[in-house]
């Protein structure tokens, strides 16, 4: 199966990305973890991108905060789909990394998911996947199950604490 | 080939919607185009999101305006990946749209492009079947190296006019 | 007397949706509290919905954080009127909420209160019953009346601590 | 039948007003329409509220731009449901009418629609009436109805010409 | 000396509006304090207004949060001038009661200060008072210089320790 | 009687500050006009500020776009009252005006009014005149009369048309 | 003396890029204008920025709108200053751009100007090379004197029209 | 060599500002910290502003927070160049410094960098004294390897953590 690569752009993010590895975990996909920076290590997240495909990654997901460029420049050196996570920092309630996340010029898409939102990032890059892989699609849907039986859940227990 | 679904929620869309397609010709990637309102026509909108997978579909594309829900909506109805488009309209320039598509809530992502982004929703449903798809990875990046020389024409005229 | 029902999209929002139910204790409105989301169990929230009206609910009450599309999912599959409470989630301020609630297309409306404002929303239900209910009518009168007495109490306070 | 109240703030208003006006009268709802404002006028708008009910209205609609008080100055002197329509002006896109009119303290809530969004505070008003008027109701579902039918014809207009 | 009058929405925000009256007692200007909600005391807040000229008063400060209608409801009922102060509360970061404060209509103005700025509020209040007092003119001038001084002692210290 | 300086940051603000003057001569309030830039004619507003009192000015209005420190530059060099317009300029809706007039810091306050607000702007600086010219206040309620009038009048043609 | 680079993300951006051009020719400073996109065209991007300081830069400004990363991937290829001129595209009213480029991580600022503010970032530029250029620092000087000159002639323009 | 100057609006910014500092140690490059205020004391910021190039300076930074005038007012009493860090306050996330300082008119740029980026304003006046002078130049390549390198060995951490 092609791997997902979770690049952050800090380690000061693992807390946040580190959700994401717990989907991929219950999904048995292969993933590996890097620290790049957009514009630290330009040369290492150019190189980590331009070589993605031929190493095995079939995603690539990006994780950074404020002027979040990492997704773009990963996304300017692969055609291989990139998921961008704008993190949320110090100023600016995270509006500074949704914006400069999405807002990618045509011919370039990064897909963007919430402010945070690495789980869903990890769902995402599982979904595209299972796009030619019917044992992941399989799997997801019985996690989709599962995530509606839990919600199904809590609603018995707050009807019987309430709805008497 | 799997296809893409492109959804709008208002055939008033169309004319931002209709730049998804030409990236699709160009591409040879076969497509089919609908318009379902998340919140009027709920039913076939659920409908069309259920079966895309056993239709033939690969991605889903959804565009929509203000408290844009449907990407959302047929994102909840398939684990096939959707890619949401906020169009921008009447009022507050699509930041509305923009809330509305990305800030999903865990275990049902949208992959968000930029406010009235058809082009480069096209270009990411293609990333995305070209995972694996060898030939059309080799035409996505055989438009890359167009669009650098495109971009490298203009940078002579203007260099020609400028630098002399 | 007809019930008010208030969903919630998760059970993390209890907190903040619970002020709801003291007004209804107050006004002796019947209600009944649910969780169903709009993404993770879309089938019992529309069900929830379609039903409402001939199960006896008069007034739906949604509350959701994010890309908040609960409310409007429920008044998809409703002519009841259905009052949306935009949830202030981690990031952006709860402005996410509010415009995914509020911004709704033409033929959908959503009664959108303030951010975490459950109070109000209980409150709108109960105004919206009492359009028929002379009773609850004058009962919420009266609460106007405490209200008041509490503010200008409290200025006699402050009245008697400074302007002496 | 109960009457519908439409107040604005300003007679410029009045062309985004008027949309509601279509929907009264397609539905068959009387109603009665008035130019007040909450500062200019802040008296009669008060006369106004205090009146509406003994005065035969069922809900009130105040719409109103800029620093919008009106629906909450209105909302002040009434326990009838009040409806708010931000209107967008010159500035700010519209941002500053629909905060003014939505984040309410607690004890008077406006039902906030969309920014300029007068056909859903007509269509929210009827939704209110109907509670307890069946015959409304079934109106209110047969407008669904046909607004899904032209979704789906624009579906199938659209289908015929690209999905051949 | 006329006399302030620094009317609050709600006694929650006396800490931040408490910032007020040490300016006042500093320049020996007498002030009045009160609660008055624009919607939950529309009346008295209204009889307030129309009778502070005659009251004494010469200028009236309004604080509150969220949609802050006080000071606009106090301006429309006086021609005395109307000083708003918006207060941050739970959401949004203040922004709402901004808007809802400095946004007035034509006619109707609310010499608005900044965010929690209670304590520019009085020095605004004693500038006003100043135009016709010129013995609080110069307590005033006074009192720049001696805010200048005490940036100029911080000045030094700084520099003694870092400018070595 | 005191007269009113309205700066401008730049002449081409002249339309939208051109409407204060008719308020200016309708009450009879004699007035300055003068184009003075905070950045590009530092010099001047400071002098013109420092010496506007001794020149029998009672209150500046200061106009200006973007950046918009003119109203603080000349706050900080007078204690006359400072009435800051915020003018929308090319970007970002006149937000940056606004928070850039109003957000003053704690002992030099500017006294906001609405974007492009300069109608307001006058009628403000009216009212701190008329805190001790009783003839000047009673011109301004005589005006609140004839624009109540104007709102009725309105009211009157609406009501006629629509609720015959 | 040392050149300064304008580099724009794309040539729609020329006619806004252009104003720049003026301010050099008056200031006699030699630029180079390229079009380069840090996603399109992200090698040559980084091979300029690379070179720049040994082709004989001194200063590179980035015009770049949307996600404008071109500053920024600029920026991490070479330690000379870098200016960003964020550019208002067709959404989000240039504030997608301002963020962008602003909002740098430590160790890679960007210096960054007003939306649309061509102009000012070749002021910064060649307020850049003055620091080590008396001449440039007096032409600087006598620009500033011409602006207020011009500022000054409007003010007496505008006094003899209205101040007479 | 040239001085920078740190000029901060409010000795309460001292310890976000603070973080320059080393910076400037780590380059050997002089600096001179002040507390100087826009509106509290604009006679002591010109004075600074207008001598800072004969008194050895060879650029500006200023630090202020809310309706942050300092950088722009410094900027508009000397051509030197002056990088404006805006200080994150009580309310508004600090957009509303960012604004304040960016926003500027034409012919006064303000170097803008990021929200609270002390570190980042140090980095830029380095990098404009390093234009002129190779051996400073060089050590900011120094310090670009070094902090690449960290990233690189937080890379390898991780990569060792979670790779295996």
């Amino acid at each position: 199966m092609k791997k997902v690569a979770i690049i952050m752009g800090s380690d000061s993010d693992l807390s946040k990305v580190e959700k994401a590895f717990e989907v991929f975990k219950a999904l048995e996909i292969p993933f590996e973890v890097h620290v790049y920076s957009a514009h630290r290590t330009p040369l290492e997240a150019k190189a980590f991108a331009e070589n993605a495909a031929q190493n095995g990654f079939g995603v690539i997901i990006a994780a950074a905060g404020m002027a979040a460029h990492l997704a773009g420049a990963i996304a300017a050196n692969t055609v291989l789909p990139v998921i961008g996570i704008p993190i949320k920092a110090a100023a600016l309630d995270g509006m500074d990394a949704l914006l400069s996340t999405v807002m990618m010029p045509t011919g370039i898409p990064v897909a963007t998911v919430a402010i945070d939102g690495a789980k869903n990032a990890a769902y995402l890059a599982a979904q595209i996947l299972a796009v030619s892989d019917e044992g992941l699609r399989c799997k997801l849907i019985a996690l989709r199950h599962e995530a509606a039986k839990e919600v199904l859940e809590k609603d018995q227990k707050i009807s019987q604490k309430y709805n008497a």
